[in-house]
């Protein structure tokens, strides 16, 4: 018996009862909800209480197959069992009513939470530092990456912070706040804070309006597929965009006045696309990085804990020596940065610091989820079922080539292109009324994002109701 | 009965069972935990299941009396039963489980959630947006500003963003990412992201080694106390400080190229010393950035939630109209901000988003915190507790003149300054020996931070350990 069919209570099949969704009762509640909250982005008004597994039921009575899982971030499946089992733990309750400022004052019961989180971290990382959200944990990575990066320049982590460092920082100028940079892609997707809006490239309404650091952008690679018969194309284009790292490298210095200290990539680019970038390119980074003295840091927060075949997707590029900082949230729950070196934890003490450091109700899910992973085999699971829903995509593909395009992707981390952004939000659309809560991304792009207890009954569904609906476009 | 007897079996006094603190059993542990977190700023290894109330337990076996309360976040005691029945509920069950993309898929519970929230907004402020932690909540502030501010610039908030901004926005370049500032104040802490971190003017430490954005500081009035029979010379300092915050806002454009979009300030300054604004500085500033055509925003991440004596400080002030934005988080678990004007939603639906929006656990705990502070009057407590404790403290300074000055506060929200960080943190030191959990802020300040349940009687227990630690400096 599957994990699935042990844990949750799914129906065999999903129900739409309303002729739209949002359904009546829905649009209802999202207008009493925007008097208070800006409810325009509101799909529809779920109730988590009758969601089971895979399945995600709204208040009109719809029950959807949900291969979007809360853009990402729904590991296991609702009403999970096993996390409701941490959710009533003693650990938990008193993480909730005395959340306590992890740095200076954690609880006994700290240290095994950790421990937990780091059974999940990606080989070669062995400390972590937590955080609240992706966003978060990028930006924190950054600091240690900016601190490192100027022990470094400084002549070693012992040397002091000069008098005009200590009171030039006062007044935001260098030599104190100095004019570093981080590296990122085109289309990137890290966040949207200011920082971490910053490298973000992947649409003009996450940046609008906000003040930026002026950072450089690289290219980030864009595939042919299927990969097999476009090696050569592909590795040209490796080589094309790593070129424009190092260039960037070296002329940001002089064009800008900036070094680049840091370089963050998410292994596959998902809110831009679902682009992937190969081991050897991520591997070639890594040889740039270390070259030029750049901080590589792994943003994981969508593609970590699984859905790739791998607990971290960059795992399967065996980067060496591995990446400095890889950062989580999403599916995590709990967010922040794995590393391995000692020498980002900052000389100061409280260089890196805040008054919660992170969030324990959230690592505890996150501990309970990992073990879940680990005992169930789910790694196991999604590289099987993705492999045979890749397979059936595929004659998907052959039978509506008009429609169904550059099909690519690991494990059930899936995705594939319409042909334009008004077909592709039909289709999403579409699959509502068929059963199916999926997400886009890019301007064209359809992602599948399915929970790790996802099979392949639901892939079955899934593609059935992707045929219905591509056939009524 | 009080409040605080009902709830709590609190010990009548504190135990320390250690010659230093933190005890053998806390040094051990921090250093296990060291292994896999930056453990140097620990001070002890707490015993969340054994603290009571007021009463903070640690591993070692000693028992303090906590006036610090999680860096001020803890706002009612240690295991209070109203919030462990909140943690036991479904609807927190749910939320631990189900972690929501609340702004696509919110589920039918999260507007009372919401509602809740909402009965402790300040006056004058009727919708709210969800964050994380303190600093997030800044930035998202921040970001309505900007939002809010070029939309003006633009000439409507239905004026479309130029092809210009949509391109160069994506380069980080102005006019799309624009050269705007937010102006704060000397010694202010808002933060330790990059935006919010650039506002923060309190230590280098919180800021070295960080590119941060070239933002204005203006200086934040410093009274001689008590305040009655100072108010000439206050008053002149309010008019010197307002004096630079308006030639701020008018030569930054001219110096520095970047317009005053906000302002920020918190209505007692706490990490930066325990610096009060008095209600003429506050109802000034909004005069000015009425005038002036700046967002007013109010950081109460540090004082909302009551120790003030009113649910939020700035209350006190009576600013009119009120505050633009006012940003919350500590005592009240959630984080966000409150705002009254429609007009601080952006014109585009997913200009202020993320995944998460905020943390429902959270927002359940802040909604159960909000109930019990009214139900059972705890402002009321917060304002009879302060006086006693102020009295008190009036006579010890009197006793002590060499070590104890400028004794200051607000109710429960009291400081008072030592002659040097020396004696200070010799002080503090003492007082755990003594059986207080007592917090500095600025070089030479001691901030009283306890809970709302903090009655007369513990009042008594601090300044015994007060008066027996002077006596021993």
């Amino acid at each position: 018996m599957s994990y699935c069919s042990k844990a949750y209570n799914e129906p065999s099949k999903p129900t739409v009862v309303t002729s739209t969704i949002p359904g009546p009762e829905s649009k209802k509640q999202i207008e009493q909800l925007n008097e208070n909250f800006d409810a325009r982005p509101v799909y529809f008004i779920c109730d988590y209480e009758k969601s089971q597994g895979n399945y995600l039921a709204d208040v009109d009575g719809n029950v959807l197959l949900d291969v979007y899982a809360q853009i990402a971030s729904i590991a296991l499946g609702y009403n999970n069992p096993d996390l409701i089992k941490a959710a009533q733990s003693p650990e938990m309750i008193r993480s909730l009513i005395e959340r306590p400022a992890l740095g200076n004052f954690p609880g006994k019961d700290f240290n095994d939470i950790l421990k937990k989180v780091l059974k999940i971290a990606p080989k070669g990382q062995s400390k972590v530092w937590s955080a609240l959200s992706g966003a978060d944990a990028n930006e924190l990575a950054f600091k240690a990456a900016f601190v490192y990066y100027r022990a470094k320049e400084r002549g070693g982590f012992d040397v002091k912070h000069s008098e005009e460092e200590l009171s030039s920082v006062m007044v935001n100028q260098a030599p104190g706040a100095p004019n570093l940079a981080v590296l990122s892609f085109k289309k990137a997707f890290h966040g949207r804070l200011f920082a971490s809006g910053s490298v973000t490239r992947s649409k003009p309404v996450h940046k609008l309006d906000f003040p930026a650091f002026e950072w450089p952008q690289a290219e980030y690679p864009y595939y042919k597929y299927p990969l097999a018969e476009n090696e050569e194309y592909n590795k040209k284009e490796d080589e094309r965009c790593l070129a424009i790292v190092e260039q960037l490298i070296k002329e940001w210095p002089t064009t800008k006045g900036a070094k680049v200290a840091a370089l963050i990539i998410e292994p596959i680019q998902s809110e831009g696309g679902d682009n992937h970038a190969s081991a050897y390119f991520l591997q070639s980074l890594r040889d740039l990085t270390t070259k030029h003295n750049v901080v590589y840091i792994v943003d994981e927060v969508q593609t970590g804990l699984g859905a790739t075949g791998t607990l971290w997707c960059h795992e399967q590029a065996n980067i060496t020596p591995p990446p400095d900082l890889v950062t989580f949230s999403k599916k995590c729950q709990s967010a922040g940065y794995f590393f391995h070196d000692d020498k980002f934890i900052p000389a100061l003490p409280y260089s890196i610091f805040n008054t919660w450091c992170g969030n324990p109700s959230s690592m505890i899910i996150a501990g309970a989820i990992g073990e879940v992973i680990q005992r169930e085999n789910l790694l196991e699971q999604a590289n099987r079922v993705g492999d045979y829903l890749m397979a059936k995509l595929q004659k998907v593909a052959e039978k509506y080539p008009q429609h169904l395009g550059r099909l690519r992707g690991k494990a059930t981390f899936i995705a594939f292109d319409l042909e334009s952004a008004e077909t592709r939000n039909k289709l999403l659309t579409l699959m509502k009324s068929n059963g199916c809560n999926v997400g886009g991304c890019a301007e064209a792009s359809v992602r599948l994002r399915p929970t790790l207890t996802f099979e392949e009954k639901h892939a079955d569904i899934f593609v059935e109701a992707l045929e219905k609906s591509l056939a009524s476009l």
